[in-house]
């Protein structure tokens, strides 16, 4: 158990190349929001953008495009109901799946609808509600994707594993996330105060970074729409998922030096900053 | 008679946790905004996230979605309408009620809501229009609260009370406190360019700040926004209540001495910092 | 004609005495924003607040809600075709009518509504489409208000007054205003690359500042917005007028040293600022 | 093949007149932006608007009308499915076509309705989707206009001149241009890491900047909004659209200094800025 260390983010955040176009920097799609909480999945598009990102789509209820292209014009739509969306799921590199979707039948169709039309070469985000829905019934779990990862709370990792808090070693984790994944093509990013981050492989990293300013609602979606974005440009490497844990609790030190709350908006608003930074130390 | 120090800053607003998480901030409910009054019930929430409540919840007409989410993507919306509201305010530690609500009979019947589902362990902040219905029908006063913040100035504290602004002396006020509510579980924070602040047990106290920039719509709904989140973080203790009440006007303060008007959008933006300084000085 | 010199804003923007409230600066309402409009009433709305009155309401076509609150939650909002217009008309201090109001039958309704519901304590603002709906039919000026300021440019002045552009000289100007408004109680801003101010005894003043750079979409119901503002506060006077006049284009030529180009948003969020600068000074 | 020089931004952005009105700087109408692209237009709108547009007009779905004022009250606005769409084209000074209008018939329909109303005094500039409809029916293309400016990227071009990428010479593209509009009224911006501009008379100029944090969606609505904006202030010159192309690329690497990738709202936000330093170098 090792200390995620700053040089993750050098590592990963490489200078990008001259000739190269939107196309090489990823297809991300963001699902959720539903009519109560479209403002997840609209932080999670914020972070997915800022984190760098080449093409976004967000699919989430229409009651929320508008706040989203407000704050976001980047960012495409679609209706999350419209029956193209799996067409739209089909050619995404990267589907981060979660912020704010609800519990309702038709969040549990959507999960059905991603496990139906992922492929071998996509990475799946799944957060917040698409874990509580796992949790309720393994078999939404879209094992035939490439990679996987989930990014549940202590108590979302609870429901999906069975495991209750206090006996989420990591022993336990590791072989929970083995059965939950034959093929070992998974990542948990466990969150509490000392997110941990558990490999395919049973490589366990602790993030030491991070604050109490950052527990407001909203720091879950900016984590995994940096997860998102930062899989869309750089791979599902284990670094990869490092580097976006690390860079969104450094964001919120950062913040937190002059502001009592970290609000997670601003820390997207920093994100391209911090990774210029890294990027011209590598 | 004294006035409120910049101590009570210091004394409330204490360094977070590091082992804590957003649950332990509180969870808070604003509620209000009919179709001409959205602004209101948006600066109050927008006040609260600054403060720094753990989650936030807002109820309030549909027609305002979109402009709360375009600001402030951190809070959760249901349409005050939904008839699940009732099982939400259950939920909560914090409920604010009033801002920009309107005086029509759907309002009444969310006041009547609101007390039908409070319960001893909850704080709730009552502000402007829900003043001016108590006023009209003392019986819509949520007595069975664990305690209860009213925020009126000077009109809105003459219907509540009945007495005439030129007799809204300390004793009169206490004594009117004491038979509104006989489990004097009851804070009055009586709006003016002194603001007064009447605590539970007949102390008095007084705001020395604020400015005459502050004089514009939705001081009040960003001030009742502030009672919320740190009720919601610190507890609905006396000092909590100074300390909200304080850090209002010296924010408005600050800005005023720069700005010849003090726009209530400006005080929620700066409170962060503010609270920042203060923690560290504890 | 004497150029409006900057001492105008000294003697105009007093400092607020302490003990004030919202009430004494003003109530103002502005109408306008049809479906194809309604920037510009958010616009006015946007300039009418950061120039400090008190309380503002805007009425504007309901689709225009969400943005005007998006941006400025302070002002209240209600449907320009909600028969309550009328009252809310009569409580008002200040009403600034015709940004964005465009030339529909209904907008000549609205024009009608507001004259029949004006009294001589009120002062009127009357810009864009109101001018032309009015050189049309000038039966629709509310005379019966306490003050009326007509904010034309040269096109509409020659619709408004008969007028061609180069006949505008000041004797004809003020022959044509005695002639609309034998009482006397208008003054008239004449808005050109040099703004000329006509006042109700014949007085004329040319604003000395402003540049090319404000020759953008907005312009003038910013000015609109100021104008009725600064009355909402300082009554209309014949030098809060100017001040107003004066201010606009201080704001802009501040903001062209830097910018090639100036949005009026961008004016308006100077004002406090700049106010606040010569509040000090008097 | 020359690389376009940073003089051509002082020869291009002149100093604009004092005696002059926001009509001497170009009716400038854009058209795009579906239910699921809103955001393309409203970006080419913010461009054109920042670029210096004297009036600016969005026709777009209804569905993105607040979101577009939320950030731009500046911009008029008409669904694009109103019929009167027709009339307002005619008279404008520049027609910007594509950015997010889809692929569907009813946007072929539109393309339609803009050729069968454009007269030999417009500058008409193609983006995008409006390519991909030429490509699919070269009928399309709006011939009768005074200049046309066509910006695709690679495969647009592919699309519309029926040459593979590998092919694309300057020999090549010469001709097809040539082909397309015997009248040789047309201007292409091919839009790569290192974009070529070819002008009516067989001129090749390569613009020498830009960064790969430039590789984001949004960034060619951006340009052919600057475009529009450049074109309606100084006309439709070979330089003018060169100018154009330089200061969208050097608006993003001022900003790609310091950030890792470049939103394309940044973009515009400095153009004003920047136009101001080469206005006065002039």
């Amino acid at each position: 158990m090792t200390d995620i260390s700053e040089d993750v983010l050098k590592q990963v955040i490489t200078v990008r190349k001259s000739d190269s176009h939107k196309g090489n920097y990823g297809r991300i799609l963001l699902i959720g929001g539903s009519e109560n909480y479209g403002g997840a999945i609209i932080m999670a598009t914020e972070a997915a953008l800022n984190a760098g990102a080449g093409l976004i789509a967000t699919a989430t209820h229409s009651i929320n495009l508008t706040a989203l292209h407000a704050r976001d014009p980047e960012a495409m739509y679609i209706d999350y109901r419209d029956p193209k969306l799996a067409d739209l799921i089909k050619k995404m590199d990267v589907v981060v799946c979660g912020p704010g979707l609800g519990m309702s039948d038709f969040a549990k169709r959507i999960l059905l609808m991603l496990k139906n039309n992922t492929n071998e070469k996509q990475i799946i985000v799944l957060d917040a509600s698409a874990l509580d829905l796992i949790g309720e019934d393994h078999s939404l779990l879209p094992l035939n994707a490439g990679h996987i990862i989930m990014t549940p709370h202590q108590m979302e990792w609870q429901r999906v594993s069975q495991i209750k808090i206090p006996y989420q070693t990591d022993a336990a984790n590791i072989e929970a996330l083995a059965s939950l994944c034959p093929k070992k093509n998974i990542t948990l990013v466990l969150k509490s105060n000392h997110t941990h981050v558990y490999s395919e492989n049973g490589e366990v990293m602790v993030n030491p970074l991070g604050n109490p300013g950052m527990a407001t609602g909203g720091s879950g979606d900016t984590l995994s729409g940096i997860i998102g974005g930062f899989c869309a440009q750089f791979g599902a490497k284990f670094e990869t998922i490092l580097a976006a844990v690390y860079i969104h609790s450094l964001a919120g030190d950062i913040i937190y030096q002059t502001n009592y709350v970290v609000k997670p908006t601003q820390i997207s608003k920093l994100l391209p900053q911090i990774m210029k930074k890294y990027s011209s130390l590598n």
